[in-house]
């Protein structure tokens, strides 16, 4: 079996790296438009060859695309177009209602798989890749029910292998929560970045002082901005609700603050504290999840 | 050498086990004007006995205040009413400057050393009291200029026996710069607890797929109300400047998003990569660390 990674970055470095050196198919090739990613990719082992797009569609029983969510639209399509009944084609993208919707209506939609590994870090590029990157972290299979069974159990063969715990969504559902798990904790990283370099003054003070809690506060505001740009407008919708009830809870705080209502933040936070019953019913009963 | 703990709680419960395990003083006393909180530290060996304030205050070499911020200032007065000057006082609040106001003019003020750990997780009482919690951990040390050498040396001595590392700073700065670097964090934390649940159909499905990434974002919203209250107020004009800012960042991210306005985005978050520059910068050169 031959697998192709297009898009040589952490999420696509890492599958192909572990694939590679857990033995999972014959051959892992490697695509990406960036040259020198593609000469680190090779240098650093993480792919047998480097191959133009076109030799890889041709040959690979499984192509992944791992690059971002709005460029990945021509470039699903352009394999689409290409790929014979004997091929699997994924996405790994943060977004997937904008995706499947471009693609609903072709020929060769049963042979796609669109999938989410929540595994991303805030690093980026091939250098980023890592060995054991999607171990214990959950991957997001989306509308399975649209996808040829021998396409579905290669995409769960690749998770299963890569120790991933699988859970199936539709798209549109993925997309809401994505943007509440994982999409507005990047925006409240990036705007706690911004205040503290908006008093640029007080910048190495700051972090004389931060222990951990501040730098994996912050950790997220490094991420790929060429990769996040894309996401935050694919799934534009969800985020603006939910970055309006979040604006909304902050300035709840600044109200009660400014009025010195003591009484008033203690309300909110005991409200807030809640959300961890939800986590620890959700530990408790691990039956809840949605496990392969 | 006797200690007395005032307020048995994480930081405090945490501070008597390890000076009583390690052996740091003959006699660790507690003190709790909980008596259920009183009982489970004595129960799980935090302290050697219960006292009551007046008996701590009169035989104690070493009191050390771990209650909320603004029963602090009460508390602290009293003490420092009744202290003789073979007698040492510290808080370990999360705000310093309004305690430190509070007592300038104090005659005992020279015994007293206002103090900041920053050890805290999002847990509270003395069930929540571990071992080596300040292990590594900075603590802050504020106007020792103030303080007879004495107590500054019995001061600095009970840090280093616990390991944490040491940073000395004007009390306005101190509460400047934890308004950056934790309480706002527990705001946004707070703010995303809140948001999640305002949307309850959909909890179930947000923790079914929430990775440790959510977990950990919404952490700090486990964190005592009636610890927290009154240290949003008492870092009221800093904390409302941070928030401010920070909603206006979140509100720039709106905006772009709003517009799809890609390169917009870009650029915010480009700006905020930056921040990076300067942690590393730090972890480069460690001499710039206020050690000691």
């Amino acid at each position: 079996m031959i697998v192709s990674i297009i898009g040589l970055g952490l999420i696509g470095g890492s599958m192909a790296l572990d694939m590679k050196r857990r033995h999972f198919c014959d051959q892992i090739w490697g695509v990406d438009n960036n040259p020198l990613h593609a000469e680190l990719a090779l240098e650093n082992n993480l792919v047998d060859r480097i191959m133009t797009l076109d030799s890889a569609i041709a040959d690979s029983n499984l192509i992944v695309i791992s690059i971002p969510v709005d460029a990945t639209l021509g470039v699903l399509q352009y394999v689409l177009d290409r790929i014979k009944p004997w091929q699997t084609v994924m996405d790994l993208g943060s977004t997937k209602s904008e995706i499947v919707k471009h693609v609903a209506n072709h020929p060769n939609r049963k042979y796609y798989i669109p999938a989410h590994p929540m595994a991303g870090t805030e690093f980026s590029g091939p250098l980023a890749a890592v060995a054991n990157l999607y171990d214990g972290k959950i991957t997001i299979l989306c509308n399975t029910e649209l996808v040829a069974k021998n396409a579905l159990d290669l995409a769960k063969r690749v998770f299963t292998f890569l120790n991933s715990r699988l859970v199936f969504m539709d798209a549109v559902e993925h997309d809401i929560h994505a943007a509440y798990i994982s999409h507005i904790s990047h925006i409240t990283s990036f705007s706690l970045a911004l205040t503290v370099i908006d008093k640029e003054k007080d910048i190495e003070s700051i972090f004389n002082l931060a222990g951990g809690g501040f730098a994996s506060t912050v950790r997220l505001a490094n991420s790929s901005a060429a990769m996040w740009a894309p996401i935050f407008l694919q799934n534009k919708e969800n985020l603006l609700t939910v970055l309006n009830t979040y604006v909304e809870k902050m300035l709840d705080f600044k109200k009660a603050i400014e009025s010195d209502d003591k009484e008033g933040l203690i309300s909110l936070m005991k409200e807030a504290n809640q959300v961890h019953d939800f986590l620890r019913t959700r530990n408790l009963n691990s039956s809840l999840w949605k496990l392969n």
